[in-house]
């Protein structure tokens, strides 16, 4: 049975079988022409939307129905978090092929539910449409966050250190591996590397953290890689970035697969995107603030560089300082490499 | 020059050309990872999202790009207007083939703004994506209504007239004519037909001064067709519809059109999507509210039909009451008129 021999009605009762019941802060949900919230006192709203779709920011061939509903929403709840913004409502339009599978339609939209139960978003509404194309996931979410604690892009000053969570380079590592080898025959590392692509873990908590304890000062998530993220922490608050090449925390076996296919493993983490992990800056004062945030979230961190008066963004590494090239501003109609 | 030419921040960077000043709350706008908001006080907020996806919703043969963006917008301010919400924020999404000419979407951009502008709703932020197959446009929305006057489907009660704003079938002819007929043999009454079409007004200011006064019981928007509102008012509210087939305002011109090609106007007025118009139910002590509101939006307001206590949803013609089918009920699959 595909999408196309139901009716938008039938696959609307589909989703909402698998959501929770409605928070007392919606008074009206799906179902009508729009859903009512109920803002949140004394909090500012944060809004973000994202769209993936099929056959550039996923391949059906090696990602399941409930990965890509997963990724879908992660993506967002990832901009939420480098917000410092806790997730709340989310709206889900969909343009779906009629020759998609229902069991599929099924996987996406319990991918998506599950990881927003995790974080205690609600899905309010949404819309359901027909692509004569691809199959295009686009999400927006709302989330809050108190008006002092709103994490940007314009928060750093010179002398603050620069953090990134988790680990970098194990999600591009993990899709090369998906695109070049059977599922067969991936080895427990390789599959460690390939759920770091498949299965990301937004780090809504640590952000929520690093908001409440003051301890950021900027911050950005790293869905297009952390040299993109560096260059545009620079911009926005007007300070040269330094970049330490050995600080990097990119994962033994991510360095190893690299390195296996002839490529530098920093350069390919510095570009990677889907890491979704948070970069941020901290001043001197605030460090224990950070750690304090990272070890309550349960999430690493890593001081991978340093912000400048000037001078732009450099890697330093080797005792070698070089400007850090721009990988992620490719031209819009350039193939990427997810 | 296509959009496959430049960056996603030269994309970026003319969508912002064409946006007025931010205003004061929205603390942070288009270029951090998320937009940021004050929530208006004693409001609750109305959330809706859209998706247009080219070959599905609009045909680019006889829809010029701005309004491609004019109506991009409007099936969503429609939408806040049936839940009497006055328009605030909008995210705007879009999946760009990198073949699109970039003068188009500057095109889509500038109708999408001019629509935004005439209805005081800021584009707060967005998503750009390639896509490998049709171009994609998603809007999300907020607005904000007092608690008291949301409008629903489900504030209908038996005796209650139904009501339904402007001109029905009036898109749908046009929309015909559009496929059909050449621009240059157009006439001028054609025209009235293809603009109802082509540049929907979204009835925003009925809908709020409707929900202002409590004019109204329950209100949906046309965007699936009169059958389809009346049924579904009928369903969330638990009454009975009858409709008076010889009160439905379609135009003459467009009687005229469906009239020329063999079809019964009355049943293509009641199945014809696209009208943007609201259907709405007045208790007969608020009949002089409901007046007042559309004289005061200056829009035309007609008596179509009664609620009653059962008997499910009938259309009255020359007499006898005959049950209303359900022609927006297509399968997912099924080719749309529109």
């Amino acid at each position: 049975m595909t999408v196309g021999d139901l009716t938008e009605r039938d696959l609307i009762a589909r989703i909402q079988a698998k959501l929770p019941p409605a928070p007392p802060w919606l008074p009206v949900g799906i179902g009508d022409d729009a859903a009512v919230v109920e803002p949140e006192r004394n909090r500012l709203e944060v809004l973000s939307v994202d769209t993936i779709v099929e056959g550039v920011h996923f391949d059906r061939a090696f990602c399941p129905p409930d990965v890509v509903g997963h990724r879908a929403l992660a993506v967002n709840l990832s901009d939420l978090a480098a917000m410092g913004a806790a997730p709340r409502a989310a709206l889900l339009a969909m343009a779906l092929p009629a020759a998609l599978e229902v069991d599929d339609f099924d996987g996406i939209v319990s991918g998506l539910a599950t990881l927003a139960a995790e974080h205690r978003l609600h899905v309010v509404g949404g819309n359901l449409a027909r692509s004569p194309g691809p199959l295009v996931i686009d999400v927006t979410v709302t989330g809050t966050v108190k008006r002092r604690q709103v994490l940007t892009r314009a928060g750093a000053k010179p002398g603050d250190a620069v953090y990134v969570s988790g680990a970098i380079g194990a999600a591009r590592a993990g899709l090369a591996l998906l695109q070049t080898t059977d599922d067969s025959r991936l080895t427990t590392d390789d599959r460690r590397l390939t759920t770091a692509y498949l299965r990301p873990s937004p780090r809504v908590r640590l952000g929520v953290l690093l908001a409440r304890n003051r301890a950021a000062g900027a911050c950005i998530d790293l869905s297009d890689g952390l040299s993109d993220g560096v260059h545009r922490i620079a911009e926005a608050s007007r300070v040269g970035i330094a970049v330490d090449a050995d600080a990097l925390p990119i994962p033994a076996a991510a360095r190893a697969a690299f390195a296996s296919r002839g490529c530098d493993p920093v350069a390919e983490a510095l570009a990677g995107g889907d890491d979704y992990e948070l970069l941020f800056t901290v001043r001197r004062r605030r460090t224990r603030s950070a750690v304090a945030a990272a070890k309550l979230a349960g999430i690493p961190i890593t001081r991978v560089g340093e912000c400048t008066e000037r001078g732009g963004v450099v890697l330093r590494r080797a005792g070698a300082e070089t400007p850090l090239s721009l990988t992620g501003y490719s031209h819009f109609g350039a193939a990427s490499p997810a």
